[in-house]
Protein backbone atom coordinates (compact mmCIF):
# COMPACT_ATOMS: atom_id res chain seq x y z
CA UNK A 1 0.00 0.00 0.00
CA UNK A 2 1.35 3.31 -0.86
CA UNK A 3 2.71 5.24 2.38
CA UNK A 4 0.63 8.62 3.01
CA UNK A 5 3.34 9.67 5.56
CA UNK A 6 0.40 10.41 7.97
CA UNK A 7 -0.51 8.87 11.08
CA UNK A 8 -3.36 9.22 13.22
CA UNK A 9 -3.78 9.51 16.44
CA UNK A 10 -6.71 7.69 18.51
CA UNK A 11 -7.79 10.24 21.40
CA UNK A 12 -10.96 8.99 23.99
CA UNK A 13 -12.06 12.72 23.94
CA UNK A 14 -11.22 16.36 23.36
CA UNK A 15 -12.15 17.35 26.63
CA UNK A 16 -8.98 16.23 28.96
CA UNK A 17 -6.78 19.08 29.66
CA UNK A 18 -3.39 16.66 28.99
CA UNK A 19 -4.51 16.12 25.52
CA UNK A 20 -3.32 19.15 24.02
CA UNK A 21 0.56 18.18 25.48
CA UNK A 22 0.33 14.42 24.07
CA UNK A 23 -1.06 15.79 20.52
CA UNK A 24 1.78 18.42 20.27
CA UNK A 25 4.78 16.07 20.75
CA UNK A 26 3.22 13.45 18.55
CA UNK A 27 3.16 16.74 16.37
CA UNK A 28 6.47 18.07 16.56
CA UNK A 29 8.44 14.90 16.26
CA UNK A 30 6.16 13.50 13.51
CA UNK A 31 6.54 16.50 11.48
CA UNK A 32 10.58 15.90 12.06
CA UNK A 33 10.56 12.90 10.45
CA UNK A 34 8.42 13.84 7.81
CA UNK A 35 5.16 12.85 9.18
CA UNK A 36 1.66 14.67 9.31
CA UNK A 37 -0.93 13.97 12.24
CA UNK A 38 -4.68 14.01 12.22
CA UNK A 39 -6.90 13.13 15.21
CA UNK A 40 -9.76 11.00 15.94
CA UNK A 41 -12.35 11.47 18.50
CA UNK A 42 -12.70 7.65 19.90
CA UNK A 43 -16.52 8.18 20.72
CA UNK A 44 -20.10 6.25 20.60
CA UNK A 45 -20.57 8.23 17.20
CA UNK A 46 -17.69 6.44 14.80
CA UNK A 47 -14.64 8.04 15.50
CA UNK A 48 -13.15 4.76 16.18
CA UNK A 49 -14.78 3.26 12.83
CA UNK A 50 -13.29 6.04 11.17
CA UNK A 51 -9.91 5.18 12.53
CA UNK A 52 -10.14 1.70 11.13
CA UNK A 53 -11.28 2.61 7.90
CA UNK A 54 -8.36 4.96 7.17
CA UNK A 55 -6.27 2.56 8.70
CA UNK A 56 -7.83 -0.71 6.64
CA UNK A 57 -7.83 1.90 3.37
CA UNK A 58 -4.67 3.33 3.24
CA UNK A 59 -5.02 6.82 4.29
CA UNK A 60 -2.74 6.95 7.36
CA UNK A 61 0.13 4.54 7.55
CA UNK A 62 -0.70 3.76 11.52
CA UNK A 63 -2.15 5.08 14.57
CA UNK A 64 -1.07 5.94 17.74
CA UNK A 65 -4.08 4.96 20.39
CA UNK A 66 -4.58 6.75 23.73
CA UNK A 67 -5.65 3.72 25.41
CA UNK A 68 -7.33 5.54 28.13
CA UNK A 69 -10.98 4.39 28.00
CA UNK A 70 -10.98 2.74 24.97
CA UNK A 71 -11.86 -0.87 25.22
CA UNK A 72 -9.40 -3.89 24.49
CA UNK A 73 -11.84 -5.87 21.87
CA UNK A 74 -11.92 -3.01 19.49
CA UNK A 75 -7.82 -2.19 19.69
CA UNK A 76 -7.12 -6.12 19.02
CA UNK A 77 -9.60 -6.23 15.85
CA UNK A 78 -8.26 -3.19 14.63
CA UNK A 79 -4.43 -4.36 15.19
CA UNK A 80 -5.08 -7.80 13.64
CA UNK A 81 -7.13 -6.00 11.18
CA UNK A 82 -4.38 -3.33 10.43
CA UNK A 83 -0.75 -6.07 10.07
CA UNK A 84 -0.07 -4.23 13.69
CA UNK A 85 0.39 -1.22 11.98
CA UNK A 86 -1.18 0.08 15.85
CA UNK A 87 0.65 1.36 18.74
CA UNK A 88 -0.96 1.46 22.16
CA UNK A 89 0.40 4.30 24.24
CA UNK A 90 -0.36 5.42 27.82
CA UNK A 91 -1.14 2.09 28.75
CA UNK A 92 -1.07 -1.82 27.32
CA UNK A 93 -3.95 -3.05 25.04
CA UNK A 94 -4.12 -7.20 25.67
CA UNK A 95 -2.57 -9.39 22.83
CA UNK A 96 -0.60 -6.41 21.63
CA UNK A 97 3.12 -6.60 22.05
CA UNK A 98 3.79 -2.83 21.61
CA UNK A 99 3.01 -0.02 23.71
CA UNK A 100 4.39 3.34 25.33
CA UNK A 101 2.84 4.39 28.72
CA UNK A 102 4.57 6.90 31.65
CA UNK A 103 5.60 5.91 35.27
CA UNK A 104 2.29 5.86 36.41
CA UNK A 105 2.82 4.24 39.56
CA UNK A 106 5.58 5.90 40.50
CA UNK A 107 4.01 9.01 39.98
CA UNK A 108 0.86 8.21 41.94
CA UNK A 109 3.40 7.00 45.11
CA UNK A 110 5.07 10.86 45.22
CA UNK A 111 1.09 12.52 45.67
CA UNK A 112 1.01 9.92 48.69
CA UNK A 113 4.70 10.46 50.14
CA UNK A 114 4.18 14.31 49.78
CA UNK A 115 0.52 14.05 51.50
CA UNK A 116 2.06 11.86 54.66
CA UNK A 117 4.99 14.78 54.54
CA UNK A 118 2.71 16.93 55.34
CA UNK A 119 1.09 14.54 57.93
CA UNK A 120 -1.95 13.56 56.11
CA UNK A 121 -2.77 10.00 57.17
CA UNK A 122 -6.70 10.16 56.25
CA UNK A 123 -5.70 10.19 52.50
CA UNK A 124 -8.27 8.92 49.71
CA UNK A 125 -7.52 8.11 46.09
CA UNK A 126 -10.14 8.47 43.23
CA UNK A 127 -9.79 6.41 40.61
CA UNK A 128 -11.24 5.21 37.34
CA UNK A 129 -12.69 1.63 37.75
CA UNK A 130 -10.24 -1.00 37.01
CA UNK A 131 -10.70 -2.08 33.68
CA UNK A 132 -7.83 -0.58 31.90
CA UNK A 133 -4.27 -0.50 32.53
CA UNK A 134 -3.67 2.96 33.21
CA UNK A 135 -5.68 3.21 36.00
CA UNK A 136 -4.76 0.38 37.57
CA UNK A 137 -1.19 0.96 37.80
CA UNK A 138 -2.37 4.27 39.47
CA UNK A 139 -3.88 2.47 42.23
CA UNK A 140 -1.16 -0.15 42.18
CA UNK A 141 0.89 3.18 43.03
CA UNK A 142 -1.08 4.70 45.45
CA UNK A 143 -1.05 1.34 47.18
CA UNK A 144 2.33 0.67 47.50
CA UNK A 145 2.51 4.28 49.26
CA UNK A 146 0.31 3.43 51.46
CA UNK A 147 1.12 0.28 52.71
CA UNK A 148 4.60 1.57 53.30
CA UNK A 149 3.69 4.67 55.54
CA UNK A 150 0.88 1.50 57.09
CA UNK A 151 -1.98 4.15 56.33
CA UNK A 152 -5.28 2.83 55.12
CA UNK A 153 -5.69 2.72 51.35
CA UNK A 154 -9.07 4.41 50.92
CA UNK A 155 -10.08 4.58 47.14
CA UNK A 156 -13.50 5.40 45.50
CA UNK A 157 -13.69 4.23 42.04
CA UNK A 158 -15.75 6.63 39.04
CA UNK A 159 -17.40 4.84 36.38
CA UNK A 160 -16.02 7.62 33.62
CA UNK A 161 -13.25 10.07 33.65
CA UNK A 162 -15.33 13.39 33.79
CA UNK A 163 -15.56 16.41 36.13
CA UNK A 164 -18.74 15.18 36.74
CA UNK A 165 -17.14 11.54 37.67
CA UNK A 166 -14.66 13.25 39.88
CA UNK A 167 -17.36 15.78 41.93
CA UNK A 168 -19.25 12.08 42.78
CA UNK A 169 -16.52 10.61 43.96
CA UNK A 170 -15.27 13.58 45.95
CA UNK A 171 -18.57 13.86 47.62
CA UNK A 172 -18.87 9.70 48.59
CA UNK A 173 -14.84 10.11 49.52
CA UNK A 174 -16.03 13.49 52.54
CA UNK A 175 -19.24 10.99 53.65
CA UNK A 176 -17.24 7.55 53.81
CA UNK A 177 -14.03 8.73 55.29
CA UNK A 178 -13.73 11.97 56.31
CA UNK A 179 -10.21 12.72 54.97
CA UNK A 180 -7.78 15.34 55.36
CA UNK A 181 -6.59 15.02 51.93
CA UNK A 182 -7.32 14.08 48.54
CA UNK A 183 -5.51 12.38 45.54
CA UNK A 184 -7.80 12.61 41.99
CA UNK A 185 -5.73 11.22 40.10
CA UNK A 186 -6.40 12.63 36.73
CA UNK A 187 -7.15 16.72 36.29
CA UNK A 188 -10.67 16.20 35.19
CA UNK A 189 -11.25 14.44 38.44
CA UNK A 190 -9.73 17.41 40.09
CA UNK A 191 -12.18 20.19 38.88
CA UNK A 192 -15.17 18.01 40.38
CA UNK A 193 -13.03 17.52 43.43
CA UNK A 194 -12.60 21.47 43.97
CA UNK A 195 -16.11 22.20 43.20
CA UNK A 196 -17.47 19.35 45.82
CA UNK A 197 -15.45 20.57 48.36
CA UNK A 198 -16.53 24.17 47.83
CA UNK A 199 -19.72 23.20 47.61
CA UNK A 200 -19.54 21.52 51.04
CA UNK A 201 -17.87 24.29 52.54
CA UNK A 202 -14.19 22.81 53.04
CA UNK A 203 -11.33 25.43 52.24
CA UNK A 204 -8.41 23.88 50.06
CA UNK A 205 -5.93 23.28 51.37
CA UNK A 206 -6.84 24.65 54.81
CA UNK A 207 -9.59 21.76 55.80
CA UNK A 208 -8.83 19.43 53.23
CA UNK A 209 -5.38 18.88 50.98
CA UNK A 210 -5.47 18.15 47.22
CA UNK A 211 -2.96 16.92 44.75
CA UNK A 212 -3.53 15.21 41.25
CA UNK A 213 -1.54 13.85 38.62
CA UNK A 214 -0.21 15.77 35.26
CA UNK A 215 0.07 19.58 34.64
CA UNK A 216 -2.18 21.93 32.62
CA UNK A 217 -4.00 25.14 32.46
CA UNK A 218 -6.03 23.77 35.04
CA UNK A 219 -3.56 22.92 37.33
CA UNK A 220 -2.08 26.83 36.90
CA UNK A 221 -5.16 28.22 36.74
CA UNK A 222 -7.35 26.70 38.80
CA UNK A 223 -8.16 28.75 42.08
CA UNK A 224 -5.52 27.97 44.52
CA UNK A 225 -3.61 26.20 42.14
CA UNK A 226 -3.49 22.78 42.12
CA UNK A 227 -0.42 20.87 43.05
CA UNK A 228 0.57 18.06 40.93
CA UNK A 229 3.18 15.89 39.71
CA UNK A 230 4.38 16.15 36.62
CA UNK A 231 4.46 13.76 33.73
CA UNK A 232 6.47 14.21 30.81
CA UNK A 233 2.94 13.78 28.92
CA UNK A 234 4.51 15.91 25.69
CA UNK A 235 7.66 13.76 25.37
CA UNK A 236 5.28 10.44 25.63
CA UNK A 237 3.89 12.06 22.65
CA UNK A 238 7.22 12.21 20.93
CA UNK A 239 8.51 8.98 22.06
CA UNK A 240 4.86 7.28 20.67
CA UNK A 241 5.75 9.03 17.32
CA UNK A 242 9.12 7.86 16.71
CA UNK A 243 8.51 4.66 17.91
CA UNK A 244 5.36 3.88 15.78
CA UNK A 245 7.44 4.94 12.58
CA UNK A 246 9.92 2.87 13.60
CA UNK A 247 7.33 -0.13 13.22
CA UNK A 248 6.23 1.31 10.15
CA UNK A 249 9.57 0.67 8.92
CA UNK A 250 10.08 -2.52 10.06
CA UNK A 251 11.08 -2.35 13.53
CA UNK A 252 9.73 -4.34 16.74
CA UNK A 253 9.01 -2.21 19.65
CA UNK A 254 8.71 -3.80 23.06
CA UNK A 255 6.68 -2.21 25.82
CA UNK A 256 8.36 1.31 26.84
CA UNK A 257 7.86 3.56 29.83
CA UNK A 258 9.22 6.36 28.77
CA UNK A 259 12.33 8.29 30.38
CA UNK A 260 12.19 11.25 32.69
CA UNK A 261 11.21 11.44 36.24
CA UNK A 262 7.74 12.53 37.89
CA UNK A 263 8.49 15.54 39.52
CA UNK A 264 6.21 17.63 42.23
CA UNK A 265 4.76 20.79 41.18
CA UNK A 266 3.96 22.91 44.56
CA UNK A 267 1.00 25.10 43.47
CA UNK A 268 -0.45 25.68 46.70
CA UNK A 269 -3.77 23.08 47.13
CA UNK A 270 -1.88 21.15 49.72
CA UNK A 271 -0.84 22.21 53.51
CA UNK A 272 0.46 20.44 56.54
CA UNK A 273 -2.43 18.91 58.37
CA UNK A 274 -3.70 20.83 61.22
CA UNK A 275 -3.19 19.45 65.07
CA UNK B 1 -11.58 12.20 -7.59
CA UNK B 2 -13.27 9.32 -5.47
CA UNK B 3 -14.94 10.11 -2.20
CA UNK B 4 -13.46 8.77 1.25
CA UNK B 5 -16.95 9.40 2.83
CA UNK B 6 -14.50 10.64 5.30
CA UNK B 7 -14.71 14.69 6.62
CA UNK B 8 -11.82 16.86 8.18
CA UNK B 9 -12.47 19.05 11.11
CA UNK B 10 -9.60 21.17 11.97
CA UNK B 11 -9.42 22.79 15.42
CA UNK B 12 -7.22 25.44 16.42
CA UNK B 13 -6.19 23.72 19.32
CA UNK B 14 -7.12 20.86 21.78
CA UNK B 15 -7.60 22.80 24.69
CA UNK B 16 -10.93 25.17 24.56
CA UNK B 17 -13.51 23.69 26.42
CA UNK B 18 -16.06 23.89 23.79
CA UNK B 19 -14.17 21.60 21.13
CA UNK B 20 -15.44 18.23 22.30
CA UNK B 21 -19.33 19.57 21.70
CA UNK B 22 -18.67 21.00 18.38
CA UNK B 23 -16.77 18.04 17.49
CA UNK B 24 -19.64 15.91 19.32
CA UNK B 25 -22.62 17.40 16.73
CA UNK B 26 -20.01 17.51 13.56
CA UNK B 27 -19.55 13.34 14.18
CA UNK B 28 -22.69 12.93 15.23
CA UNK B 29 -24.93 14.54 12.59
CA UNK B 30 -21.64 13.36 10.06
CA UNK B 31 -22.54 9.68 11.00
CA UNK B 32 -25.92 9.93 10.17
CA UNK B 33 -24.91 11.09 6.54
CA UNK B 34 -22.53 8.11 6.25
CA UNK B 35 -19.56 10.09 6.57
CA UNK B 36 -16.12 9.90 8.82
CA UNK B 37 -14.71 12.49 10.81
CA UNK B 38 -11.02 13.55 11.08
CA UNK B 39 -9.76 16.31 13.24
CA UNK B 40 -6.61 18.02 12.87
CA UNK B 41 -5.40 20.32 15.04
CA UNK B 42 -3.88 23.71 13.51
CA UNK B 43 -0.68 24.41 14.99
CA UNK B 44 2.59 25.64 14.44
CA UNK B 45 3.89 22.28 13.77
CA UNK B 46 2.17 21.48 10.83
CA UNK B 47 -1.50 19.95 11.40
CA UNK B 48 -2.85 22.58 8.66
CA UNK B 49 -0.25 21.54 6.42
CA UNK B 50 -1.36 18.02 7.05
CA UNK B 51 -4.83 18.61 6.39
CA UNK B 52 -4.73 21.01 3.11
CA UNK B 53 -2.35 17.65 1.81
CA UNK B 54 -5.62 15.30 2.75
CA UNK B 55 -7.38 17.42 0.84
CA UNK B 56 -5.73 17.81 -2.31
CA UNK B 57 -4.35 13.88 -1.89
CA UNK B 58 -7.60 12.92 -1.56
CA UNK B 59 -7.99 11.34 1.92
CA UNK B 60 -10.34 13.36 2.95
CA UNK B 61 -13.61 14.82 0.43
CA UNK B 62 -13.83 18.14 2.35
CA UNK B 63 -13.15 20.23 5.74
CA UNK B 64 -14.70 22.06 8.46
CA UNK B 65 -13.14 24.72 9.83
CA UNK B 66 -13.29 26.54 12.76
CA UNK B 67 -11.44 29.86 12.10
CA UNK B 68 -10.83 31.20 15.44
CA UNK B 69 -7.20 31.63 15.45
CA UNK B 70 -6.81 30.04 11.84
CA UNK B 71 -5.49 32.71 9.90
CA UNK B 72 -6.83 34.27 6.52
CA UNK B 73 -4.39 33.90 3.85
CA UNK B 74 -4.00 30.03 4.60
CA UNK B 75 -7.93 29.12 4.55
CA UNK B 76 -8.18 31.34 1.41
CA UNK B 77 -5.21 29.36 -0.04
CA UNK B 78 -6.46 25.91 1.33
CA UNK B 79 -10.08 27.01 -0.47
CA UNK B 80 -8.47 28.16 -3.80
CA UNK B 81 -6.55 25.22 -3.97
CA UNK B 82 -9.29 22.20 -2.85
CA UNK B 83 -11.27 23.88 -5.53
CA UNK B 84 -13.97 25.03 -2.29
CA UNK B 85 -14.42 22.24 -0.33
CA UNK B 86 -13.98 24.21 2.79
CA UNK B 87 -16.28 25.46 5.15
CA UNK B 88 -15.63 28.03 7.47
CA UNK B 89 -17.14 27.85 11.14
CA UNK B 90 -17.30 30.29 13.52
CA UNK B 91 -16.92 33.31 11.66
CA UNK B 92 -16.49 34.21 7.89
CA UNK B 93 -12.77 34.21 6.20
CA UNK B 94 -12.39 36.93 3.65
CA UNK B 95 -12.29 35.45 0.51
CA UNK B 96 -14.57 32.37 0.74
CA UNK B 97 -18.49 32.92 0.55
CA UNK B 98 -19.68 30.04 2.90
CA UNK B 99 -19.75 30.15 6.67
CA UNK B 100 -22.06 28.02 9.35
CA UNK B 101 -21.71 30.46 12.69
CA UNK B 102 -23.44 31.46 15.99
CA UNK B 103 -25.17 34.79 16.91
CA UNK B 104 -22.49 35.79 19.01
CA UNK B 105 -23.50 39.27 18.64
CA UNK B 106 -26.69 38.77 20.55
CA UNK B 107 -24.90 36.52 23.15
CA UNK B 108 -22.25 39.43 24.03
CA UNK B 109 -25.47 41.68 24.64
CA UNK B 110 -27.06 39.23 26.79
CA UNK B 111 -23.77 39.00 29.03
CA UNK B 112 -24.05 42.93 29.64
CA UNK B 113 -27.84 42.87 30.32
CA UNK B 114 -27.78 40.69 32.76
CA UNK B 115 -24.69 42.05 34.73
CA UNK B 116 -26.71 45.70 34.42
CA UNK B 117 -30.02 44.15 35.71
CA UNK B 118 -27.53 43.19 38.78
CA UNK B 119 -26.94 47.27 39.28
CA UNK B 120 -23.19 46.83 37.89
CA UNK B 121 -22.04 49.86 35.57
CA UNK B 122 -18.38 49.41 35.74
CA UNK B 123 -17.95 45.95 33.27
CA UNK B 124 -14.95 45.29 31.44
CA UNK B 125 -14.92 43.02 28.76
CA UNK B 126 -12.42 40.61 27.77
CA UNK B 127 -11.49 39.71 23.99
CA UNK B 128 -9.22 38.43 21.63
CA UNK B 129 -7.48 41.12 19.51
CA UNK B 130 -9.50 41.98 16.53
CA UNK B 131 -8.28 39.86 13.58
CA UNK B 132 -10.73 37.27 13.15
CA UNK B 133 -14.17 37.27 13.32
CA UNK B 134 -15.72 35.91 15.41
CA UNK B 135 -14.24 37.95 18.63
CA UNK B 136 -15.69 41.14 16.68
CA UNK B 137 -18.61 40.37 16.44
CA UNK B 138 -18.57 39.56 20.31
CA UNK B 139 -16.94 43.07 20.39
CA UNK B 140 -20.00 44.97 18.38
CA UNK B 141 -22.78 43.05 20.70
CA UNK B 142 -21.00 44.48 23.77
CA UNK B 143 -20.46 47.76 22.63
CA UNK B 144 -23.97 47.88 21.17
CA UNK B 145 -25.13 46.55 25.01
CA UNK B 146 -23.13 49.65 26.74
CA UNK B 147 -24.33 52.33 24.36
CA UNK B 148 -27.88 51.14 24.79
CA UNK B 149 -27.89 51.50 28.82
CA UNK B 150 -25.29 54.30 28.35
CA UNK B 151 -22.29 53.03 30.27
CA UNK B 152 -18.65 52.93 29.37
CA UNK B 153 -17.79 50.09 26.66
CA UNK B 154 -14.25 49.28 28.65
CA UNK B 155 -12.15 46.32 26.72
CA UNK B 156 -9.06 44.83 27.57
CA UNK B 157 -7.90 43.18 23.92
CA UNK B 158 -5.43 39.86 24.21
CA UNK B 159 -2.92 38.93 22.56
CA UNK B 160 -4.02 34.50 22.33
CA UNK B 161 -6.68 32.50 23.56
CA UNK B 162 -5.42 30.65 26.62
CA UNK B 163 -6.37 31.24 30.17
CA UNK B 164 -3.01 32.84 30.79
CA UNK B 165 -4.29 35.31 28.12
CA UNK B 166 -7.33 35.81 30.45
CA UNK B 167 -5.21 36.01 33.35
CA UNK B 168 -3.33 39.18 32.24
CA UNK B 169 -6.16 40.74 30.93
CA UNK B 170 -8.25 40.59 33.90
CA UNK B 171 -5.01 41.83 35.95
CA UNK B 172 -5.21 44.86 33.60
CA UNK B 173 -9.11 45.41 33.70
CA UNK B 174 -8.56 45.26 37.78
CA UNK B 175 -5.76 48.00 37.67
CA UNK B 176 -7.18 49.92 34.95
CA UNK B 177 -11.33 49.98 35.56
CA UNK B 178 -11.75 49.11 39.40
CA UNK B 179 -14.96 47.05 37.36
CA UNK B 180 -18.15 45.50 39.57
CA UNK B 181 -18.27 42.71 36.69
CA UNK B 182 -15.89 40.80 34.10
CA UNK B 183 -17.16 39.71 31.20
CA UNK B 184 -14.19 37.25 29.47
CA UNK B 185 -15.47 36.23 26.29
CA UNK B 186 -14.29 32.57 26.53
CA UNK B 187 -14.29 29.93 29.18
CA UNK B 188 -10.60 29.87 28.83
CA UNK B 189 -10.08 33.43 29.78
CA UNK B 190 -12.58 32.97 32.66
CA UNK B 191 -10.63 30.33 34.06
CA UNK B 192 -7.70 32.91 34.01
CA UNK B 193 -10.10 35.75 35.35
CA UNK B 194 -11.20 33.15 38.69
CA UNK B 195 -7.08 32.87 39.38
CA UNK B 196 -6.17 36.69 38.83
CA UNK B 197 -9.76 37.64 41.30
CA UNK B 198 -8.89 34.83 43.52
CA UNK B 199 -4.91 36.47 43.75
CA UNK B 200 -6.14 39.59 44.37
CA UNK B 201 -8.34 38.90 47.10
CA UNK B 202 -12.07 39.31 45.22
CA UNK B 203 -14.66 37.14 46.33
CA UNK B 204 -17.09 35.99 43.35
CA UNK B 205 -19.48 37.23 42.90
CA UNK B 206 -19.67 39.37 46.23
CA UNK B 207 -16.74 41.89 45.15
CA UNK B 208 -17.06 41.31 41.37
CA UNK B 209 -19.29 39.50 39.01
CA UNK B 210 -17.84 37.10 36.16
CA UNK B 211 -19.97 36.14 32.94
CA UNK B 212 -19.04 34.50 30.28
CA UNK B 213 -20.28 32.49 26.71
CA UNK B 214 -20.57 28.78 26.38
CA UNK B 215 -21.47 25.89 28.49
CA UNK B 216 -18.69 23.49 29.42
CA UNK B 217 -17.51 21.02 32.08
CA UNK B 218 -15.65 24.84 33.35
CA UNK B 219 -18.79 26.55 33.70
CA UNK B 220 -20.66 23.29 35.82
CA UNK B 221 -17.32 22.91 38.36
CA UNK B 222 -15.48 25.54 38.48
CA UNK B 223 -15.71 27.39 42.21
CA UNK B 224 -18.35 29.05 41.90
CA UNK B 225 -20.03 27.39 39.27
CA UNK B 226 -20.05 30.30 36.66
CA UNK B 227 -22.83 31.75 34.97
CA UNK B 228 -23.34 32.06 31.25
CA UNK B 229 -25.38 32.49 28.08
CA UNK B 230 -25.53 29.48 26.12
CA UNK B 231 -25.17 28.96 22.46
CA UNK B 232 -25.95 26.20 20.53
CA UNK B 233 -22.28 24.99 20.11
CA UNK B 234 -22.95 21.23 18.98
CA UNK B 235 -25.53 22.66 16.85
CA UNK B 236 -23.21 24.38 15.31
CA UNK B 237 -20.96 21.44 14.49
CA UNK B 238 -24.43 19.19 12.93
CA UNK B 239 -25.22 22.13 10.78
CA UNK B 240 -21.42 22.51 9.71
CA UNK B 241 -21.27 18.79 8.88
CA UNK B 242 -24.97 19.09 6.93
CA UNK B 243 -23.77 21.78 5.29
CA UNK B 244 -20.39 20.70 3.88
CA UNK B 245 -21.77 17.39 2.53
CA UNK B 246 -24.42 19.64 0.93
CA UNK B 247 -21.78 21.63 -0.64
CA UNK B 248 -19.79 18.60 -1.54
CA UNK B 249 -23.10 17.30 -3.66
CA UNK B 250 -22.44 20.40 -5.37
CA UNK B 251 -25.11 22.71 -3.37
CA UNK B 252 -23.67 26.58 -2.51
CA UNK B 253 -24.06 27.58 0.86
CA UNK B 254 -24.22 31.04 2.44
CA UNK B 255 -23.37 32.48 5.23
CA UNK B 256 -25.44 31.11 8.19
CA UNK B 257 -26.38 32.02 11.53
CA UNK B 258 -27.21 28.49 13.49
CA UNK B 259 -30.79 28.52 14.65
CA UNK B 260 -31.25 28.86 18.73
CA UNK B 261 -31.57 31.47 20.73
CA UNK B 262 -28.60 31.93 23.40
CA UNK B 263 -29.98 31.70 26.43
CA UNK B 264 -28.69 32.54 29.77
CA UNK B 265 -27.31 29.92 32.39
CA UNK B 266 -27.88 31.33 36.30
CA UNK B 267 -24.82 29.58 38.00
CA UNK B 268 -23.60 31.28 41.00
CA UNK B 269 -20.59 34.04 39.62
CA UNK B 270 -22.87 37.05 39.24
CA UNK B 271 -24.95 39.14 41.85
CA UNK B 272 -26.76 41.85 42.76
CA UNK B 273 -24.02 45.19 42.90
CA UNK B 274 -23.58 46.31 46.66
CA UNK B 275 -24.84 49.90 47.24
Amino acid sequence: MARTLTIGLLLPDLTNPVNDLVAHGVQERAAELGYGVIIANHSDIGGDRTISQMLTQGHVDGVIAFVHSINDAFMEDLSRNSNGRILPMNGKIKGIDSSVSLDDPKAAEMCVEHLVDLGHRKIVGIFASMSNDSPKRRVVGFKKACARYNIQPNIVFTQGYSSHDGYLATLEAITKYSPTAIFPSSNSYALGTYRALYEKKFRIPEDVSVITLHNSALTEYLSPPLTSVRLPAEEMGKVSAEKLIDMLNGKKIKHLIVDGKPSLVLRGSTAQIKN
